[in-house]
């Protein structure tokens, strides 16, 4: 009989010859462990994690595909930082402090060794605002497109995590940072929309290339107990705000021109008004959309401030409509409903 | 402005209208979280986990791609076997019992819901045994082949997780079940081998493709307190071995007559000798590779046979000998060393 010569075993090595796979995780990975004795350096069969007394354990999976979910042709950091940035804003969405990640990469054959160091040195630099570690992963080849799936978990006071459940008719909806800086910077990526001024260029790209997730926010508005259902923007603000609506049962109005946003989508805006639709519905913000009682909510903004971030009413929770489809309305300033026409991504 | 034409958003749709991502997951995914409150009915942005006191958390995650880790042509419910039973392998190698599972599936654009039906029915079917939940994931499209990313976790008592550090000289090393069936199962699909026998044909192939993962046995070897250092053997015995030998500073000597073969395998061994190489290097079987002392044997038999599975001793640890970088040697039946041209699987 000969060895069975199909793609799955057409590299044997012998146990004395270099192994890519483990040099790699040897050279770039373990570094990135912290030296987390849980993790075993990277080398045993899985890792072991211990949840501190009164805490639990958040935990999200999100899987990016190139070409599909962020554009091949950003940087190996950049894609690094966008698929920490993804899972650790999911994170932050359950009010969760982020611990550890657990990665798999799939890599198209032959690639080379100096797009993997890179792509670490940006896994390294997203991880470290909050000392996350890495814990394990797999690291496979493929046919097909890069693609990276990441398992994230965070501690969580036990029965306080947010959750997209709760919201209450007269709470007030409330979003961290502005909102529509993503969608506007893979326009400018795709070519789709030019922008004069390079700051603001880079400064719309760098928000979609480089999410900034509100784990910090997050951990505050937890210790506030104030929270009563909180969801990462990621599907698009009309999306993911209709996502605590089904959850709660409720219904939401958003005002438009209340919705914060930088001087770069006011710009665009100014120049287009058609653009509130990718603004509202285009997603890959990376911010957090919550709902809280009114009373709350100065207290939450000056908590926000002395973490040097922002928190902006932009809408209130009403009563659910049964006769009325879209639980997400939308408000002009004179207070008149408005349609919009790109309301979250599809994924399938 | 129009809206970004890439792919990345070629589909918006108004959050009234139905989305296929989350009606699969309710149709075919949220009943194999088995009504876990953690889960969150997979509705929100992560999971919550609690880990019972005393335990600690198993943590593993595999990436199997179409094509490279598996044959496309394995029907979806194996592959559903196939992906747990990887992943509750790596469980079953550090002592843990299997808990709760996270899936991030990359699935071809258009691919057909009885497909995803069928996949998530052997899900289902391959997590019974050990009564694990499904607790979130990810499900995304992708141009390349279909892939899925499992994290597994499971609890171990504290301190007592198997590792694959840990073997000293004199130990005896033993396997759990029958080696070399996996990779002749590969073979028989490939069609570089075939099998007169159905009965053993069907044995080959449904063990290359449904990988019956040892956590049970695991379990009991953790209690006994006995174990030195576990692995599973996915690589291949040899690439397996070596890696406890590695991570214990040890070198091991396999008796090639005592690895426990199935008749199949027996019958294939006996036509060709040079199957042995095979059979020692191929991989797929997801057995465990463990090593504790001789006067531990006895008990871990009796124990293993009460379990209705079985332990044999195959060779011994022994003192490395650093000017032999082969880490394993393996012995014929006179005790004279052989050479094994296979020794491991390369993964990138």
């Amino acid at each position: 009989m000969t060895e069975p010569k199909t793609e799955h075993k057409a590299e044997q090595t012998s146990n004395s010859k270099p192994n890519r796979e483990f040099d790699i995780i040897a050279r770039y990975f373990r570094p990135l462990t912290n030296g987390a004795a849980g993790a075993l350096a990277l080398q045993d069969d899985a890792a072991l994690l211990s949840v501190p007394d009164g805490f639990e354990l958040a935990v999200t999976t999100d899987c990016l595909v190139g070409g599909v979910h962020f554009l091949e042709t950003l940087s190996p950091q950049d894609i690094a930082h966008k698929v920490v940035g993804v899972n650790l804003s999911d994170l932050a969405a359950m009010g969760a402090m982020p611990k550890v990640v657990f990665l798999a990469a799939q890599l198209p054959k032959g690639i080379q060794e100096s797009w993997i160091a890179d792509f670490a040195e940006g896994l390294r630099a997203a991880l470290k605002p909050s000392g996350a570690a890495l814990m394990g992963g797999d690291t496979v080849s493929t046919p097909g497109p890069v693609a990276f799936t990441l398992t994230a978990m965070g501690h969580v006071p036990k029965g306080h995590a947010l959750m997209r459940s709760g919201a209450q008719p007269g709470d007030v909806l409330c979003v961290t940072g502005t909102i529509g800086d993503g969608a506007l910077g893979l326009a400018v990526l795709t070519d789709a929309l030019s922008i004069a001024d390079s700051a603001e260029r880079d400064h719309l790209i760098q928000r979609y290339a480089r999410p900034q997730p509100r784990w910090k926010l997050a951990e505050m508005m937890v210790r506030t107990r104030q929270i009563r259902a909180a969801v990462d923007i990621s599907d698009g603000l009309l999306a993911d705000v209709g996502h605590i609506c089904m959850a709660s049962g409720v219904a939401a109005v958003i005002d438009a021109p209340a919705v914060p946003l930088s001087k770069a989508v006011r710009g665009v805006l100014a120049q287009d008004p058609t653009v509130l639709n990718t603004i509202l519905g285009g997603g890959d913000d990376y911010e957090l959309a919550f709902c809280a009682p009114q009373n709350a909510i100065a207290d939450l903004q000056r908590l926000a401030n002395e973490l040097g971030e922002c928190i902006t009413v932009i809408g209130r929770i009403v009563a659910s409509d049964l006769e009325n489809t879209a639980p997400v309305t939308v408000h002009d300033k004179a207070g008149r409903p408005i349609i919009v026409e790109s309301q979250g991504y599809q994924h399938l």
